[in-house]
């Protein structure tokens, strides 16, 4: 069993249900693009996917946010799709244009993953943690994550991101059954790779489900509410004590059930979730983690400082993590990001 | 002062609050390329734009759906982006690409939108409607719609549709004045489109507001809410008998406020609100329109009928408008758009 050392941590505290005064704060994508280090880093290292497979330089680029901010977490410098490039899907990232996946979309195609060499490809994301760990100070976990199976099931269907993840409904309306195994190929998958994370020093995890909001009612339910439980039950097995954000995107209304059947610590909202459903329906169950508008943080100034005093003030008082409500732009400029910190942590 | 005649519509009386058994149905772009007779209608248009602005083929093919289906609503073929077009944006469809338009994005941009030039431009639209209502039977409403302004705003700021609708949400962070003076804009000239819609014979209204999902609270409130309700108390002070329904897709749990707080009689709800949101949320203080997904009616069989069972099990005891939750998808069976219409008017 899987204990994390006992400590201060601000971060562990919120997501363990304590109100936290400054609330910790941590950014999605923290470790990009909008800062002229990481595009050194990744100059160097050639492609995306070489990137995240590079142990000294992913450990690099994860820790390069923490000198500059006043950050309460790294998060390991990774990607959702390494789950299916770790299961043999070929997978790579074209500049300016996102991932492309050669599609899977049939039971040849399914039988064709291979589980077994999963955990060999998963080392180099396990080597980044153990690096990053040595480097940071204490009291600033290292998050580990994964893209909920949902979410990378439409990757891994589509062979790209995609509108309205259409590809994946219609395989999950006309088959069932198929799509399901896919499903819980990814859920036994993620289980492994987050237990492996936590083994390599990994405290807190967090369930990326980007596209969960292209889903209907029951289809929420059976392919994002489910497999979420399935894979934080597994997880807890092992490592009853990392907490765990579960994410999903686009959930809107539905973000109260996912909250209170997927057995997740903390939630964290998108951008267009109303700060009152947020403290009324969600903070009243459980911590809550964002959510700042991106392109706010982008634009900066007095209506960024403003929106951020808002959510300070509706939030702040209960469990509370700060965070956007989506992924830090490429063009926002590290002074936001500096004065986004400061006014969290009251040093305005 | 404009009054509709009395009637016995089925869509009327269930807007008007009554519950209507079995429930009312049209479908969103009913009207459209699923059709094969609308293919061969649109291929002599020459373009789509053509077609919108050609008052006998638009006629011809908003009436096309209601010759195959037992549907109780014509909705007038037309486009959101008549408003920048008749307020002399330079606007076109480019096939399998979606709109193109040349981008307002500045003061000056803003200065060379014609507002008194639209009327005219509209004329087309409503001699369409003059000659839909002359071959509708008794009871069978024409809907008239527009987009909503902060929808139709982020199509002129982005010059397309687009995934984040970043141009116009940067514009309204950044210029907030200006931004609203477009929006002011917006919301005069849809008030007048609508009212001319309405004299021309559309005896029910909807607002499409397709990207109201990308907004969070603050900005949701004045663009999206705000303006709607001005225009809902524009057509009301002219046209009080006119039921209007509004359709804030992606509004998540911020439909609440949103029915709350702009007047529409009823809310239109897309494919990813929860039935039971829609049931005790919202059609406990309006009447409710949605919201089977157009993927599972494309896809069609059991899956489909038991979700329709289960959306009228749920909505149909109240107040209570059947129809898909985003439009219909080109690729649709029409055989499927019939079992639909056979099963919810209990013929099944």
């Amino acid at each position: 069993m899987l204990r994390p050392h006992l400590s201060q941590d601000r971060l562990i505290s919120a997501l363990s249900g304590r109100t936290v005064d400054p609330p910790p704060i941590w950014l999605m994508r923290q470790a990009g693009r909008y800062l002229p280090e990481y595009r050194e880093v990744r100059a160097k290292a050639g492609s995306f996917l070489g990137l995240c497979l590079n142990p000294e330089l992913a450990a690099e680029v994860t820790l390069q946010p923490l000198r500059r901010f006043d950050l309460d977490a790294a998060i390991v410098f990774s990607d959702i799709l390494m789950v299916p490039y770790a299961l043999g899907q070929k997978v790579e990232f074209v500049e300016g244009e996102g991932p492309k996946l050669e599609p899977v979309r049939s039971a040849e195609g399914l039988a064709r993953l291979d589980r077994a060499a999963a955990e060999a490809r998963f080392a180099p994301v396990y080597e980044t943690l153990r690096l990053v760990v040595t480097e940071l100070p204490s009291g600033v976990p290292v998050i580990g994550f994964c893209g909920a199976p949902w979410t990378v099931a439409t990757y891994m269907v589509e062979g790209a991101g995609s509108k309205d993840q259409a590809q994946a409904r219609l395989w999950a309306y006309r088959d069932a059954a198929s799509f399901q195994s896919l499903i819980d190929l990814l859920v036994e998958t993620s289980v492994a790779y987050l237990l492996g994370q936590v083994k390599a020093g990994a405290r807190v995890l967090q369930i990326f489900d980007s596209w969960a909001g292209s889903l209907p009612e029951n289809e929420f339910a059976r392919w994002c509410s489910t497999p979420t439980r399935s894979i934080v039950a597994g997880v807890k097995a092992e490592a009853p004590d990392v907490p765990i954000i579960g994410f999903p995107r686009g959930a809107g209304a539905q973000a109260e059930t996912y909250a209170r059947e997927t057995g997740i610590d903390a939630i964290g909202c998108d951008t267009s979730m109303p700060l009152s459903f947020m403290r009324e329906t969600l903070q009243a169950r459980l911590p809550v983690q964002g959510n700042l508008d991106p392109l706010l943080l982008l634009a900066g100034g007095e209506p960024m400082e403003a929106r951020v005093t808002t959510i300070l003030n509706t939030l702040g008082g209960a469990p509370f993590v700060f965070n956007l409500g989506h992924g830090i732009l490429p063009d926002t400029p590290p002074e936001h990001v500096a004065r986004l910190v400061e006014l969290v942590k009251g040093k305005a």
